[in-house]
């Protein structure tokens, strides 16, 4: 294996592939980087065992030029080495040895087999079974993975639901005390319902171009993600996903419209008042709907707080409390991008909803259940 | 205690004196921020019992306006709550409970009595030990902090000596392993000679506005830093700090000048090399003067490095080899503000000097301790 790359094509495609790393891994292999080097382009590929990502680089003659082909694992410091090299950088393979040139340093890394990298599963990628773009990929994951379960009690609840469907994509997401939903008509698509687990959804955030199209396959219990030159496998969550259509109400007793913002700020200058026992969880809320929306807590140790939100748009009845997490809410307000949420409620112990005021291209809710204060 | 005030101007205050708050603090009332109204002007005061910063706002009637004198500590949830405040804030205090409006937000904070804040120094403040620039102060501490002991064992160690004479002022910090020391010529100054612990030098320059002067006072173990309108205490490290003079030396066998950045680069690249276990110390550097100045690394883990670095001239011997921790060499040149720095030799297992070619306004040194590697 012998190429010449340049510094800053090499730099960026290390650092994306790198963040999948983590130095706790028990396997030494997977601490490193497989770096596979044919005739027409590079790969680098990074793993953490239920993730692996991989990109790839088309040899140009220009940026990349390749004089042997090989491949090798090398030890995640190339990461710094090449960030901190010149202009180009040299590659030369000499057993397990990588010798790396750049100006007048010279480094030579012990390096591992490539052959004991694990090995990537065969997805056919040809059909797609779902095509988004970056942004709407994203904007379907923000709105829902928030609400994803942190708890081990249920594996399952960590995950985000995709519901595939021949003309429409269908997303869940509840830790069961809230959840979002995201229902999406799309092109193209070929049945599926997998649940993807959030942090693989973080993973995938953080390292895609979200200006490009991502593109899904899945297989057995693997997905496949491609962006670009970028590829991205995870394992799926195993198990039955609740079936969460029932909990969604239809049924209103009000609805009441309001500034997002200022109802997003007004709550979040009542959770200062929270403890920091409460871990930025800021406490319950009550609100009182009567003529004005009131948000109030008290808080033993911290003292109490109120404040008033004029609503648009009041519709059925006018007098009505209900408490609730602030963070939650605060939560759910954040996923909505429209400048007004409607607030929908059945009664003082049932779930209460928040959608946009105008449903865009998809349409979305958020669901809360409310807290039991008395 | 009655007043208002625009959010802007308190939070700015609020913000810059909760830095000191540790809310792992075990006295309570050490985890709230003294406010005293006066007449003529607000005091808000935090501390962390070796520490105390103390801001003042003047009443001008038109940002602030006083309508009944009062003090009060107010719990550290207040500086979230300012800052999600709307234009103005109206304090009131009843009792031990400050009851804070703006806009239709009203909060009732339970507080705690200011009787029982600790009582900040008598220091007087008509003639300073000292008065430096606020940028000059800082400089001043970057060039000597970073070498201070992080360790336990000699408590002395992780300060900084200040030795203040009638027309010069002298700062030293040493570990024992490096040291960094600067002298400086200033007018108006009073004699003396105090450690000012390095963590108190690093919240200073968190919290101070350096584009206004610095004026230090001591009095006893303690020590008054004055900086516009923000007053700061602190201990002083009590015990003899060694005699350092001893250390510098004179003579030297070579003196390689070379540029700073290009060093400094070279032992970047090389430095990624070590392993993770060695938590950023970078290992052992190998540095060999003859002709070019070459420095390498061997880390058994992941490989070995090498580097050249032309030098713009050398006095003396030339052909000699040395080795020093990484990370020492670094933070000595990022101290440096010169483009060229010299390297002072005497010999392979004696300490060597780091000076910027040019001495500006003040002379300063940097010493390192070479490793024995054989």
């Amino acid at each position: 294996m012998k190429f010449e790359i340049k510094r800053e094509v090499l730099s960026e495609v290390l650092n994306n592939v790198s963040k999948l790393i983590s130095s706790k891994s028990s396997i030494p292999i997977l601490q490193g980087i497989l770096l596979e080097v044919d005739e027409d382009e590079l790969r680098l590929t990074a793993s953490n065992n239920s993730e692996t990502i991989q990109h790839s680089i088309p040899v140009d003659g220009d940026s990349v030029e390749v004089f042997k082909t090989g491949k090798v694992v090398l030890p995640k410091q190339i990461v710094e080495l090449v960030k901190k090299a010149k202009k180009k950088v040299e590659f030369n393979l000499e057993g397990f040895t990588t010798k790396i040139k750049s100006g007048k340093s010279v480094f030579e890394l012990n390096c591992l087999d490539a052959e004991e990298f694990p090995k990537l599963p065969e997805v056919n990628t040809t059909e797609p079974n779902l095509r988004l773009r970056g942004t709407q990929f994203s904007d379907l994951i923000k709105k829902t993975r928030y609400a994803a379960s942190t708890s081990e009690t249920r594996p399952i609840l960590q995950g985000v639901l995709f519901e595939i469907q021949k003309d429409c994509i269908h997303l869940v997401c509840t830790d069961s005390h809230r959840l979002g939903q995201i229902k999406q008509t799309c092109e193209n698509s070929s049945e599926l319902r997998i649940v993807i687990p959030s942090k693989a959804l973080d993973d995938v955030l953080k390292t895609f171009d979200l200006s490009k199209d991502v593109e899904l396959f899945a297989k057995d219990q693997m997905i496949l993600l491609r962006n670009g030159q970028t590829i991205y496998f995870s394992r799926l969550l195993e198990g039955n996903y609740p079936d969460t259509s029932r909990l969604i109400p239809n049924d209103f007793k009000s609805e009441v419209q309001v500034d997002r913002k200022e109802f997003l700020n007004s709550l979040e200058r009542i959770k200062t008042l929270a403890d920091a026992a409460d871990n930025g969880k800021g406490g319950v809320i009550k609100m009182h709907v009567n003529g004005v929306l009131t948000i109030s807590t008290h808080q033993a140790q911290t003292g109490k707080g109120r404040d008033e939100v004029q609503y648009s748009s009041l519709e059925g009845e006018d007098d009505f409390t209900i408490s609730f997490s602030a963070k939650y809410m605060i939560d759910a307000l954040k996923t909505v991008d429209c400048d007004e949420v409607v607030f929908k409620y059945q009664g003082d112990m049932r779930p209460f909803l928040l959608v946009p005021s105008e449903q865009k291209s998809y349409e979305e809710l958020q669901l809360i259940l409310p807290v039991r204060t008395t």
